[in-house]
């Protein structure tokens, strides 16, 4: 008794402004207890269609929870479906009465005859108590599976499954722990990352793996579901360090955090400051720099020179070296990285010169990146040729400068070889 | 025909931490060419769940849009399960083998064997390039039914919708014509916005009124929908100018365009330039500036100085000044509007310093944003009290800078009051 699905009911949420987020908090609460949610459903105030949906969730799921349309209008047709999906009648309960003519007293308000349509309960079912709106809950159990009816506002919702429904399922449910890697893996494309470690992963339905694709930014979920956490814990011991291995220093994270916190912890850790001199990405660096809180710590600042003048005025980018080799070309990436620090006292510098696109000002076909690293060591340079529009190229530009830094800081020895194509 | 379901594919769409939002974007489109959607699903990547969903969603509703799943991995299973549950195969297409082979070739790379994956049609089906990614979307008629399969990343499914499904929708569908109007507006919040308009809208239903509401931008769609476009121009003739007059500048566009573009617009004008001076925001003022193809027509750079020694270095503003005022103050922020027009030598500068939290530096409460801007006229300054959570505060930041030049850039006349609160 382990599947659930969640049934998000009310045409408010089929708009186009509108979406159900209840099912985020209940996917965690589940998850937690050992239950996956194996498919969502988000239905309008239509009685055909809530009906089947109804009865098309109990032929999947062992877990129903519906909810919404509770309210007490004709368009709340949550207890009417459930009932006929289930083939069972609604009763009126008088408990419920007394408790919504409570929940009215108490904000100083009569019970309009409408609320009555709350007070029907699906035969059999048990009705929660919601100290926080009108709407009671209902708990019904019907061949094996269970149905929860939730009221839709969050603030009802969310302390109603907490505090009755949850620990009502624990009692019931199989004890099911869930434990899970989790990896986030910069400059490799999604398909090179799936033909490196698939034939590890897929040799396992237990861990499951799941592989989330962004712009030069992969995430891979490993998540083993037993009985007891050892065993989860042994299952995932059986996988993860042999895809820990295939990707290397590929993984910038095992925790979720963002590559810019991660460069950031390396600076402070080691004491070191940066700065940034970006041309195409125009701030775009030094922006996902200081999403960070606290990163005052180590980000002193930096220079957006977005035409050859800004580069020689304010970074001393020599005219005759833009000239003879133009702003996209590793001297001239050098040139800015060691500008940049040179003029802001920084440990570290980055800068990335190139062509977003549309157009070519330099003559380097649309796509051509160049970045340039300089610390108290020496300077480094790397050329990457991106594809795509310049939406895509300036946010990938953005992703590989960074993780430039973050390789540029790595112990030398752990080095891997890096792809140069995205 | 003229219900649709939505179905997203993805086990990823089914953990705590992801919500589909592609449904937003294709329920926004459909409505507009007069498709309501009755039902929305979220399943994950498991072959029966999917291809019971398709055969349920297909006796429901007469327009089935599948997005994701159709990567190049095992666990994209979008194509099988539409197969299984139309009753028909899968075909290799060599047509489609070519268009991955030369998109692979865009972004030079070489195709993997496992894309081939993504060039399996079901039978009957037409191919849509994807001129944005590897995964071509699907066309399937059957049984009176339409079957759209599209790619998951938003900025593949978007063009490929509105460029070759919608198109095609219209033609099929029955006439109805729906004429829009779309305004854009910064600088107010949204119950601000809503109090002002509202007495307007809410007498109609016909154009219809939507608000969607983003970080101090607000988007207000009128749509009028009649079986002749004049009529529906004529509804819109009543209400478009009380709203438009009601708003007055705070409208930045009635063409969709971004704040970023109208004001690169507005400078290209006047054949002006623009630098930026950056503290709190990190870049986050350029990197949307320059987000603007051709924006190197008017900005020519900037400065990202994160603390105060940067601020007399790279700007020099006055370290007594910094003294006396702190970074976060009037004097400051000015100071540093014009450090970076002198040393860019730039038309215009805008100068962000302030508070993003979560710790306050200066002593100014957390949320406090002082703006400058200089000019070839005089400087001005602005204080903002925001609230939130530093990423909130810094978007928040950018948008009011932004907003900042472009009403300075405005023809004195029609300057409107703002509001000081957000």
């Amino acid at each position: 008794m382990n599947d659930a699905e969640i049934i998000a009911v009310g045409s408010e949420l089929l708009t186009p402004e509108r979406l159900d987020t209840n099912s985020l908090f209940l996917t965690e609460q589940l998850n937690a207890l050992g239950v996956e949610v194996r498919e969502k459903r988000i239905i309008g105030d239509d009685r055909t269609l809530l009906t089947a949906g109804i009865s098309e969730a109990l032929v999947h799921a062992q877990i129903v929870i519906l909810t919404g349309g509770l309210g007490p209008t004709e368009d709340d047709l949550t207890r009417d479906a459930v009932a006929v999906a289930l083939g069972r009648r609604l009763e009126l309960s008088q408990e419920i009465c007394g408790w919504i003519e409570r929940r009215f007293a108490t904000i100083r308000r009569k019970m309009a005859e409408i609320n009555k349509r709350q007070a029907y309960l699906v035969e059999g079912a048990e009705a929660i108590e919601n100290p926080h709106g009108t709407a009671p809950g209902q708990w019904i159990e019907h061949d094996g599976r269970i149905i929860m009816l939730l009221p839709g506002p969050p603030r009802e919702l969310k302390p109603m499954f907490v505090e009755r429904c949850a620990p009502r399922l624990q009692r019931i449910l199989p004890v099911a722990v869930i434990r899970s890697r989790f990896y986030r893996v910069a400059g490799m494309g999604e398909s090179d990352l799936d033909a490196l470690i698939a034939p590890v992963y897929t040799r396992y339905t237990n861990p499951a793996t799941t592989i989330l694709s962004g712009l030069g930014d992969i995430q891979i979920h490993l998540r083993a579901r037993c009985s007891k956490a050892e065993e989860a814990d042994a299952l995932l011991a059986q996988v993860a360090p042999e895809i820990e291995s295939l990707l290397g220093d590929r993984i910038y994270s095992n925790n979720g955090d963002s590559l810019e916190a991660v460069v950031g912890q390396m600076l402070r850790d080691s004491g070191a400051t940066l700065s940034v001199a970006e041309s195409c990405t125009g701030g775009l660096v030094g922006q996902r720099v200081t999403s960070v809180p606290g990163s005052s710590d180590y980000f002193v600042g930096g220079f957006l020179v977005y035409n050859d003048a800004m580069k020689t005025k304010l970074l001393g980018v020599d005219p005759q070296l833009l000239a003879a080799r133009t702003a996209v070309s590793e001297e001239v990436a050098q040139a800015m990285a060691e500008g940049a620090r040179e003029h802001t006292g920084s440990t570290y510098a980055i800068s990335v010169t190139g062509e977003a696109g549309p157009e070519s000002s330099s003559g380097a076909p649309v796509g051509t990146l160049i970045f340039g690293f300089a610390g108290p060591g020496a300077s480094e340079t790397r050329r990457i040729q991106f594809g795509g529009d310049r939406e895509r190229i300036r946010e990938l530009a953005a992703q590989i400068a960074l993780d430039f830094v973050r390789r540029q800081l790595l112990p030398r020895q752990s080095e891997a070889p890096t792809s140069q194509q995205h």
